[in-house]
């Protein structure tokens, strides 16, 4: 297997679509497409978010010190998209222009994206000062998810879910076939266990 | 849309599946599956890694400072899973449980793994110590492309490179169908501009 090198790259498979969404105002919220991001931690929850200190967004994020993660679905890849490239400088009221609502969160003063099935309100937790962004970790309080995409156990349906994938050659991709159960199909390779009997 | 509370949680939709691999010894080196994780950072380049602190790698990559990230492609599922649930301690050479080949990186000592279509070299740039893991921020210094997941442009072709998808329900996913361009597509939703003539 031949590989070609590319030195250092950010090119990893896949990412999250996440819609960031804080408080700027009396009753004015910005959006911001963030792909840079992951789980972070456990206990507590964090998902951090890497957000380049010139966007509208950032000084916001740091003085309000909370935040909404929004996922959407396949079917707002517009939307997503819209939020990403356009600033809130030029567009104050981008959920307006998505035509999405705007919620009030339960624990923290930024609203979430009503039409987005799944929502995390996050109290920023901690912050680091990188050249040209900051790494904003945030603490999740709360998580919302859409009924509709429960089963009757409760469990969220993949296909229901239908979270939008961002891949870094520049693709929205929806989630593909099933392969397998995590923490189970790779018991096939483990070597039988001596009995203590 | 009925949205159903279930507080603070890490359900990220999706997840990436990344084999970290850290060198353990002379000639030995071990791998752990993690899918907390994502990209950190640009300049330079950073993928965090939370990694509970009690898992065996954790001592590893703190003395080693360094580690690959390989992405497996939807056929190494089983390879992906069987390092995620079996320790080190109880299998110290997962790589020939797996029939995986470690090969040497270019500008660290831990090995990469040959038959993942992509690797990344990463130096341990910052640490930071959460309860019950540490998040690892490596420094990506060189990534590796299998040649044959490339096009006749050098670009990556989504399904050659076939990611592994993790979603936190419990399942590996491949990469579904293609949905839109990202940077372009939004533009439908933008305000036409005042020209200045």
């Amino acid at each position: 297997m031949a590989k070609k090198l590319i030195g250092p790259s950010t090119r990893l498979f896949p990412m999250p679509t996440l819609l960031v969404c804080v408080k700027t105002g009396e009753n004015a919220a910005n959006i911001i497409t963030i792909a840079w991001g992951g789980i972070a931690g456990g206990s507590p929850p964090l998902i951090g978010i890497a957000v380049g200190k010139n966007h509208f967004s950032t000084p916001y994020l740091r003085k309000e010190g909370n935040f909404t993660i929004n996922i959407p679905n396949s079917r707002q890849d517009v939307e997503a998209d819209y939020c990403g490239i356009v600033s809130g400088t030029r567009d104050p009221d981008k959920a307006k222009t998505c035509g999405f609502t705007l919620a009030p969160s339960t624990k923290i003063t930024s609203p979430l994206i009503a039409e987005c099935p799944m929502n995390f309100e996050c109290k920023l937790y901690k912050e680091l000062d990188f050249k040209g962004l900051y790494l904003f970790l945030g603490e999740v309080v709360e998580t919302h998810i859409d009924e509709a995409v429960l089963d009757e156990h409760g469990r969220i349906v993949t296909e229901k879910l239908d979270p939008l994938v961002f891949l870094p050659n520049g693709e929205y991709r929806k989630i593909g076939d099933f392969v397998s159960k995590a923490f189970s199909v790779g018991r096939k390779l483990s070597k039988p266990q001596v009995s203590p009997d």
